[in-house]
């Protein structure tokens, strides 16, 4: 078939909504059962079901607190807030399913590596090697001021974040060699210790002398993911990730996207289509177009307009509240504004957008495209982002949580694997396994230059 | 009756082994399944089954490495090694359980409290309220050194541990008020940011300024527990714990230990019997005391000398290996070590413990009785030892996993119910409620000081 197979991914958060503000106060969301762990563990159920190969916890670590200098509309709104620790949602996830991976957001800045090491090869034990790491080098400002951080400069972030992947690397990759747990009850041998490394790191912000608690997990180091598209972030995703997460509102955006990513990557000598891209994607499913239309124009009166404006002024770090509703982008003089809201102007350059549009755009599924259409429109549509822009599956939002969810399941998903473009088996396999054939990390991947097997440390 | 009610805990870490070195190489040890999520599924089903109240992590974070300096022995009889982080495995177990409590290790001196406590908050969402944590406040210095930290003089780091339950105390009782989440879908107010507080810590080793990351748990702050024993120690312990984890080898010690915390805790104004004192114990179950006793020969016919004498090394700093195993306790000059080892003389003042004898009392169980025999004999003793030294309730070491916790729960534990000594039903309540009849602190607490209801902070 002309169509490569299409990776399903869904986007979620522990928190009430995500990238929909307003939308908890729809009838049918469920989004504030986050708490309860039987939610979590239905939705791993539906999301194996309909042959997901994956589920991203974003995660933020401070409240939404630009849009009017306050945290006030964020609280209110229930933006990303209140929000609770992703990793914890994922054993019981994992427990009832074998395939589904699970690509966790944990930031490079708040723990040790020695200890966070440890936390990662536990999950990729307990999840049987179906562990995704999504490596977040920088907070909000509201949560680096708790930490007691200082906020780095964007590309010292880098260079810490960088050693301390070099850390996880070493005693992921590094300290026990394959054969080095022998449980050898007759001769009462649990670990043989040659085969056990210190990996006598001494670097700018860590030293670490010793080796791994863990024995080795699965996939020793997690499937690296990434969202960074600064030139800095490119860099380092270019190098180290074997996933990405893009958000872009249309297919010449992503193709553009797609493109600096490859063209990235192979600089570092890796294969042109070696790192997976995920693209933002928000489906709504009706049985007829007008249908899933009248569904769009119920969801959107429940969209609250000073959440999204809270939430984009988050990520910008622009206060959107100084303008009213009806103000048109042109009206705005600031300059590093303009150009984070360019993209607007690409989705299109006949449009006046104002706040209040740029409001609905986002707050309905984030920057990305949302499809209200009948499964078979859906399904043209994943095609046509699949071929034209290069991407090789879809991080899919939710509007309304499960109903997003369970709807793309029950009426797309179907369409999908009847044209051969999503899996119908489920395997026991690690996650690499499933994305890229193989448990471990390529040869050439900058992790693999400390396995054990090209060393003679000791 | 005359004997109240006894608590049962069970005792386990994320690790192969646990107090009973070598003994993962007997034919029904399971103990190295740990690193799969199944195994802790059937083992909360059934510890709830057997109406335990709850289930203890311990935790450590680097090797056993001060018998014959190294840390090969220990590797070799997976002494506590390889081990896994044990928060994560506490949702999966919480989702077939209503009533267990789930008491877990965490460090206070590897991760900022903001961050931890939201991890905590996220625990006692998910297990519906019926986290505890053992507040640990030292490392193995092999731990320490990974961790790029200076071992800190013992006195400051209470310190450190007081400033940090502070500003956890803060987070969890003095941010959010109990009605701050409002979920009003109506006037799509979600939270009411009035009732959202900052905590605004400024001490000596933390800056929080903000507000909890996590809306109100159950329980909001964990059931608090402790271990330590030492001046310093018992202090904290004294103040701010609910629960603590005692190892006695007979009752006379037992009875020294709780007469010292509950005299202690008296200093700071609580009730004499406010804290609960779980004691180490180890059954051993047969259907004759011959039977049980065989077994018991049977279990040390898999002792790891070499596995105890690395434990109780790291344990007391003191390297055993540089003595024979026929070696009696009198060889040894040390005053500190002699100091240490005093509790065998106390222990049985008549006897002349080798060296090889420590590590067999050492080696099944831990510093703790083993008591092999019938169903009867060994509730006798749990009677005998809540009567005599007070204790309430048993933190039970396994010899071979999950052998003694079944073994105790088919054979045990309905002798104990028919005397009326242990529950028999089950019912979806917090721990704190389950035991002390209340889901929050009570007001005197150190924890209750940040309560917002006594503040007009904001």
């Amino acid at each position: 078939m002309a169509t490569k197979r299409i990776l399903l991914n869904a986007f979620v958060m522990n928190c009430p909504g995500n990238q929909s503000p307003g939308l908890w106060t729809h009838p049918n969301d469920r989004s504030d059962h986050y708490k309860n762990i039987d939610h979590w563990i239905e939705l791993a159920k539906t999301l194996e079901a309909a042959r997901f190969d994956g589920v991203f916890f974003a995660d933020v670590l401070g409240p939404y607190d630009v849009y009017q200098n306050s945290r006030d509309a964020g609280l209110r709104q229930a933006v990303q807030s209140p929000i609770n620790d992703p990793l914890l949602i994922i054993p019981a996830m994992a427990a009832v399913t074998k395939q589904l991976g699970f690509g966790v957001t944990a930031s490079v800045t708040h723990e040790h590596p020695y200890i966070f090491a440890r936390r990662m090869s536990t999950l990729d034990h307990l999840t049987q090697g179906r562990i995704g790491w999504n490596i977040v080098t920088s907070y909000l400002k509201s949560a680096s001021k708790n930490i007691g951080a200082q906020q780095l400069a964007h590309d010292e972030r880098y260079d810490v974040a960088a050693e301390f992947l070099n850390v996880c690397y070493k005693l992921w990759e590094g300290s026990w060699e394959d054969d080095a747990v022998v449980k050898d009850r007759k001769n009462k041998v649990f670990v043989d210790p040659a085969k056990v490394h210190d990996i006598k790191h001494e670097g700018t912000y860590f030293n670490v002398p010793g080796a791994h608690l863990s024995e080795p997990s699965p996939q020793r180091t997690p499937v690296i993911y990434q969202a960074g598209l600064s030139p800095k972030g490119i860099q380092f995703s270019a190098q180290n990730a074997e996933g990405i997460y893009i958000s872009a509102p249309t297919i010449s955006i992503a193709k553009k996207y797609v493109e600096r990513i490859r063209s990235k990557s192979q600089n570092f000598g890796r294969k042109r289509d070696e790192i997976k891209i995920f693209s933002l994607f928000t489906p709504i499913v009706g049985q007829t177009d007008a249908e899933a239309q009248a569904k769009y124009n119920a969801y959107k009166e429940h969209l609250s307009y000073e959440g999204a404006l809270s939430l984009f002024s988050g990520w910008t770090g622009i206060d959107l509240s100084i303008y009213d509703l009806d103000d048109h982008l042109d009206y705005i003089q600031n300059d590093a504004m303009r150009s984070r809201l360019e993209i607007f102007t690409t989705v299109d350059p006949n449009k006046k957008w104002t706040i209040k549009e740029i409001a609905e755009f986002v707050g309905i599924g984030g920057i990305g495209p949302v499809v209200a259409g009948t499964p078979e429109k859906i399904a043209d549509q994943m095609e046509t982002w699949i071929n034209e822009a290069g991407v090789d599956g879809f991080n899919i939002a939710y509007v309304v949580m499960p109903e997003t969810f369970t709807d793309f399941a029950t009426y797309v998903v179907p369409v999908l694997q009847e044209r051969g473009l999503v899996r119908k088996d489920v395997k026991q396999q690690t996650h690499r396994h499933n994305l890229f054939g193989t448990d471990h990390l390529p040869v050439h991947h900058p992790g693999k230059q400390y396995d054990q097997k090209n060393q003679s440390v000791k």
